[in-house]
C-alpha cells in the first residue's frame, strides 16, 4: 500500500496523461527554487532537531487547525497558545490523535496531498493516517525527528533546495542569517524585505517601530525623507543578506502618487498616530509606489498581496490572537488600484512587480491583461487558498490566453510548514504537466514547446523573475 | 428509445465513467432527504389528484415559463394569472401545445433534464416532447393523473422521500400540517420557520402583518422584546410541527450587532413605516442576528439565501405581479455581511447557519473560506441557476479544497415542483459521484473513501445539518 | 509538418473526439457572417494590395504588439505610431525579425492559433515561424501580397464571408461603402452606426462633433429633439448602406430614462462642455435608452459593449496615443444598469439588444438570468480577451443553462485583422463542436439535436439576431 499514487493530478484520459507523465518526468528532478515563504531562519542557523510530530504537522500550521477548528474542535486542544498566556494542550501525542482521528476532513484538500506526500516521501509511511494508526504514526515521526537526517539543513539538502527566501521585519536584526552564513553551511537561504509593521500605520505600536527603525539605520525618521532614507539603508542591509525582493501584505491593492508635500503630511499623521482608515489606506498605497522607485534604484522585486481581512473573528482574536487561521479573501480591484504606481514605474522593463490575488475573479478580467501589456508587471502564482490542484488549473485556464507564460513567475510555495515545500512543489510541476499535455492534446503546442515550457515554469521563469 | 441516457452526467473517459457508476450505484437508492424546499402541504393533507400536465409542468414553474418569455411568448398565454385577475389561457391542451413546440429551448439546460425524468421515470413516456408528440403526451399524462398512483402521497412514497420540509410564514396556522398529522398518513411532512414578512419592514403590509403575528402569539408586539418573545412563540409552535429549520430570504447578507435600545429604536421605525431603506436593510440584519440568538436557545438551523434583485421588471411586476421569473442574482459580499453575527454565534459548534448564494464568485474567495473556519457555519449547496450539473460541479471545485466535504450540507431542491424531485436529487448524486469519481481518478481520493464521502453528500450531512 | 492539428480544441477523449469531428464537419463550410467588426471598408472599395508582412500581422494588431510590449520591447520598434509624429521603425523586415525572434511569447494564446491559422490556411506555409525561419516568412508573405489573389475582395471570397460589418461613426460620409456598392462588386459589407463620438460629452472634440452632426443632418442640434432627430436621420442614412445595428462602447452598462427636461437639460450641459463626470455617465445612460427607442422605430439591434478602462497608460497614452493595447476589463454591474432601459423596451419581443461583457462573472450571475427572460435581450459571444478557446468554452458551461442556446447570437469577431477572420470563426466552431460533443456523451442532449444547435449557433442564430 501507498499513500501517493504515481500518477496523482494527472488526468486520467490516457493521451493526457501519457503527455502528463513524460512533461513531468522532463522537470521533477529540477531544484526547488523558493522566493517566497515564511520558513524560520533560525532552523537553519542551529540546525536542532524539530521538536514532536505535532509540534511539527499540527500545531503550527492555520491549514490544518482552521480546519479542525470549522468542526468543533477547540484551538487549545490543538495546543494552539492563548493570547492571554493560559493553559493549552502539550502532550504531543493526544493532540496528534485529535488530528489523526479527523484526518477524514481532510478529504480533497490540498493539505492532505501536501500531508500524505510528507508522511511517505520524508518519513516512509504508508498506511493511511487514522485514530487507528495515530500513534504508529506518532512513534516512528517523533523516532525519525532524533536523527541527524531530519534536522532541518539534512532536511534542506534532501528536498532539492538550491535557494529559499525568508521574510523579515526591518526591525529584525538578520542575526539568524548571519549564523548561516558565518556557519560555513552551503545551503542558501536568504532573506526578503517586508515592512508592513513601519510602513502600516495602522500596526500595532507603529511609533515605537518607527523609532526602532530610526535608531537601527541611523536615520531621522521625523521627516519624510529620512523616514525613505531609513528603508533605502535596510533595504541594502537586506540586500547584503541576499535579499532580492520585497513584500507587501495590504488590505487593498491601492497605490497613490501623492505630491512629495502630500505624503510628507501624511507621513507626519501617520507618526502622529492621527490617520483617518482612509489616510492610513492612502499612506500605505505611497509607500507602495516608493518601494517601487527604491526597486528601480536597488533592483529588489516588488511583492504585493493583497485581499486578505485579516482576524476576521473577534472572538479568536481576543482568544488566541492574529493570524489563527482567521484571514479571510475579500474582493479586491486592481485596475485602479494600481494605477498610480503604474503611470511611475509600469512601462519601465527593469523594474519587477509581482502582483498576487485572493480574487481569482481578477485572473482574466484584470490581472493577466495588466501583465500582459505593463513590461514592470508580472503575475504571482495562486496563493494561498489558492495554492491547490484546482486553484492552480483555474489560474492557467484564466491567465495564459491574456498573459501568456512568460508574464508569470513560477511556483511560490508561500510556507511555514517546512516539510510541505517539496509536496508543494511537486503539486505544481503536475499541474502544469497536465495544463501542458491538454495544450498539446489538443492541438495548442507542440510537444516540444511543451517540454521547454515545463522547465520554464518550473525553475527559469523564477529564477529570472527573482533575480536569482 | 429512451429519453434518459442511464449514464448520463458521468464522463466520458473510461475510468472515470466506471468509478461515478460504481459510486452512483452505492447511493441512487438511498432515500431523498429534502430539507428545503417549496412543496404545497395541502397536497399531502387532501392528497387530491393534480390537475392537468400543463397546471404540473408549465403555469408554476418559473423556469419553464421565464425561458418561454423571453423568446416572446406572452405568459397570458401559458396560463399565468394577470395581477388585475384578467383573462389568461385556462384551455390546458393549448398550453401544453405551446410548450411543446418550443421545447428545443430547453436543450442544455436543468429543467430539461428534469423534465425528461419527469417524463420517463413518472409517467413512462419515452418519445421526446415535441409539437408532434404534444398531444400523445398530454393525453397519457392527463389519464395518469386520475389514478390514484398519481396522487400525492403515492408519488411521496414512490420517489423514496424520507422527509420533506415545506416554508410557511409565521403567519400561516399549518392547518395542513395539522391535517397531515390528523390524518395517519406515515409521511415525514415538517414546516420550516420563514418569517420575511414579520421581518422586512419594506414588505407589503407589514404593519399588518405584525398585528397579526401579535394576535396569533399574545405577545405585546408594539414593543422590541414583546416582538422578539412573539418570534420565540411562533418558532415553538413551528417546531411542534417538526420545523428543524428558519429561512431567510434577504436582499443581502448584511447583519448587524446592534445596542438593544438601538435596536429597539429600528422596530419602532419599522412599526410605524418610517424606516428608511438603509434602515429597513439594518433591521432586517440585525433580525438575523436575532435569530441565530434564538437558534443558540431553540436549536433550529438557520438558513441565509441573499443576494437576489426581485421582481426586476416594471413591466411584468405590474402586469403579472412577484415571482414571475424576474428575480435576478447579484454581486453579493460576505465577508464584512456576516461578521456582526458571526462574531456572536460564530465560533459556538451548536449553532448551525447554512448559507446559500447566487454570486458564485463568493464560493472561493468568501463562503469556503469562512465555513472552512467557523463552526457554526456550512455551505448550503448551489442553488437556483446553479442547481444544475454546470453549478454543481462548479460549486464542488471552487468549494471543496478549502471549505472540505463536512462543511457542506448535502442536496436541497429547493422547488414547487413535485414531480421534479426525485429528477433534481438524481442530478446532485450523478455529479457528486463524478466529482468523486475524478479525485479518485486523479489519485487525490481513496476508492473506498469516495464511497464513504458518497454517502455522506447524499444522505448523512443533510440529516446531521438540519437535525432530522 | 503543420501548424495547424486538424483536430485541434476537440477534447482529446476519443469518444467526444469523436462526436466533436463529426459535429465540427457539419458546420466548418457554413459561410461566414461578421456582424460586428472593425475592417476597413477602404480596402473593399479599393481592392488595393495590403502592404507589408509586418503591417499585415503586426504593427496594426493589438493582440500582438501589448504581449511584444510586455516583455520589454518598444512600441516604436514595431512600428506602431508615437503621438507626436516622432519616428518609429518604418522597415518592415526589422519589424518582422523581431516579432519572429519573440513569437515563443504568444505560445498558449489565441493569437498564435489565429496567426499560425493564417500562415497555414492563407499563405500556405508549414514551418514554425522563429528566428530562423523569419526572413523566408517574410519574403514568402510579401510575394503573396503583390498577387490578385491577395487582395481585400479576393480573400474576402476566399474567406467565405457572406455578410460583413463595419463599424462607422455618424460623422463618417461612408464615402468607401458608397464605393463598394458602385462598383459592382458582390460582397456584402454593410456599415453600423457607432454613435459614441456624439453621444459621449467627455470625448475629445464632443461639441465640435455636434456641430458636424447638425450640418450632415440639417437638424436644430442646439436642442434636445433636434439631436434626437439627427440621431434618427443618421441611423436611417447607415440603413441605407446596410446597417442594421448600432453600436455602443460605454465606461460602464449604465442606462437612465429621464423625465424629457432632465434628459434635455443634461443635453445643454454637455453642449456647453460643463457636465460632472457623473452627469456625463448619466447622459450616456439616458441615451442607450433613447437609442432603444429608435430601434423600436427603426429597427436596428442595439449592441452595449461596456467595462473597459480604455488607455490606462498615462505613459503610453501620451507617447503613441490612444488604443494601445492598454484597454483593461473592469468589474461591471447590469443588473441595476440595465434596469431602466428594460423597463422601456425589455419585454418588447421587437427589439434586440445584445450585450456583451468584459466581466465573465457576470455570465452566470447576471447576463444568463437576464437573457433568460426579457425577449429584448441576447447574450453576445464572448469578447475581446475572452475570444478565445478557454474564453468560450466557459461562456457556454456558465451561461447556456440559464439562458439556453436561443437567447445567444452565435458569433463576432470584433477584429481589425483581416486575415484573422476565417481562423477566428473556425475556433469559434470548433469550441462550439467540443461544448456540444460533451452535451451529447454525457447524455444531456440527443446527437441530431446538437447537429442542429451547431448549426445555429454558427449560421441561423447570427443571421436571426443581426436580421441579415
Amino acid at each position: 500500500m501507498t499513500l501517493l499514487d504515481p500518477d496523482r493530478l494527472f488526468p486520467s484520459d490516457p493521451t493526457q496523461r501519457k503527455l502528463s507523465r513524460e512533461l513531468y518526468n522532463g522537470i521533477k528532478s529540477l531544484p526547488i527554487i523558493s522566493p517566497h515563504g515564511h520558513t524560520d531562519p533560525r532552523w537553519f542557523a542551529e540546525n536542532a532537531p524539530f521538536p514532536d510530530p505535532a509540534q511539527l504537522f499540527v500545531t503550527p500550521d492555520h491549514y490544518v487547525f482552521r480546519m479542525l477548528f470549522s468542526q468543533g474542535i477547540d484551538l487549545g486542544a490543538l495546543g494552539v497558545p492563548r493570547a492571554d498566556g493560559g493553559q493549552t494542550e502539550t502532550d504531543g501525542r493526544k493532540i496528534w490523535r485529535l488530528f489523526a482521528e479527523n484526518y477524514y476532513l481532510f478529504r480533497a484538500t490540498p493539505s492532505r496531498t501536501w500531508l500524505d506526500h510528507a508522511f511517505q516521501d520524508v518519513f516512509g509511511l504508508n498506511e493511511p493516517l487514522s485514530a487507528k494508526t495515530a500513534d504508529a504514526y506518532y512513534d516512528h515521526i517523533a523516532a525519525c525527528l532524533t536523527q541527524d537526517d531530519f534536522r532541518p539543513r539534512a532536511l534542506f539538502e534532501r528536498f532539492g533546495i538550491e535557494v529559499i527566501a525568508t521574510t523579515e521585519s526591518p526591525l529584525d536584526d538578520l542575526r539568524w542569517h548571519k549564523m548561516i552564513r558565518e556557519s560555513g553551511w552551503e545551503g542558501r537561504v536568504v532573506t526578503a524585505y517586508r515592512p508592513d509593521n513601519v510602513v502600516d500605520p495602522e500596526t500595532d505600536n507603529f511609533r515605537n517601530n518607527i523609532d526602532a527603525f530610526g535608531a537601527l539605520t541611523g536615520c531621522d525618521i521625523t521627516t519624510w525623507d529620512g523616514y525613505l532614507d531609513a528603508h533605502r539603508t535596510r533595504r541594502a542591509y537586506f540586500k547584503s543578506f541576499g535579499a532580492t525582493s520585497s513584500d507587501h501584505g495590504h488590505a487593498t491593492a491601492r497605490t497613490e502618487n501623492l505630491p512629495t508635500s502630500e505624503a510628507a503630511a501624511l507621513y507626519t499623521k501617520a507618526l502622529a498616530g492621527s490617520c483617518t482608515p482612509s489616510e492610513a489606506e492612502a499612506f500605505r498605497g505611497q509607500m507602495l509606489t516608493e518601494m517601487a522607485r527604491m526597486s528601480v534604484e536597488d533592483g529588489l522585486v516588488l511583492q504585493i498581496h493583497p485581499g486578505s481581512y485579516r482576524n476576521h473573528s473577534a472572538t479568536i482574536l481576543a482568544r488566541h490572537g492574529r493570524d489563527k487561521g482567521f484571514d479571510i479573501p475579500m474582493r479586491t480591484d486592481y485596475v485602479t488600484a494600481l494605477k498610480p504606481m503604474l503611470d511611475v514605474v509600469g512601462t519601465n522593463p527593469d523594474v519587477t512587480i509581482i502582483v498576487f490575488t485572493l480574487d481569482e475573479t481578477s485572473y482574466s478580467r484584470e490581472l493577466a491583461p495588466l501583465a500582459g501589456v505593463y513590461p514592470a508587471l508580472r503575475l504571482g502564482p495562486p496563493w494561498w487558498f489558492f495554492d491547490s490542484p484546482e486553484g492552480m488549473m483555474r489560474f492557467r485556464e484564466a491567465a495564459t490566453e491574456t498573459a501568456g507564460f512568460y508574464n508569470t513567475v513560477g511556483f511560490n510555495d508561500d510556507t511555514r510548514a517546512f516539510c510541505s515545500i517539496p509536496a508543494r512543489h511537486d503539486v505544481a510541476r503536475r499541474v502544469d504537466s497536465a495544463f501542458l499535455a491538454k495544450q498539446v492534446a489538443t492541438g495548442r503546442l507542440r510537444e516540444e514547446e511543451a517540454h521547454e515550457v515545463a522547465r520554464d515554469l518550473t525553475y527559469n521563469l523564477v529564477k529570472k523573475a527573482y533575480k536569482f
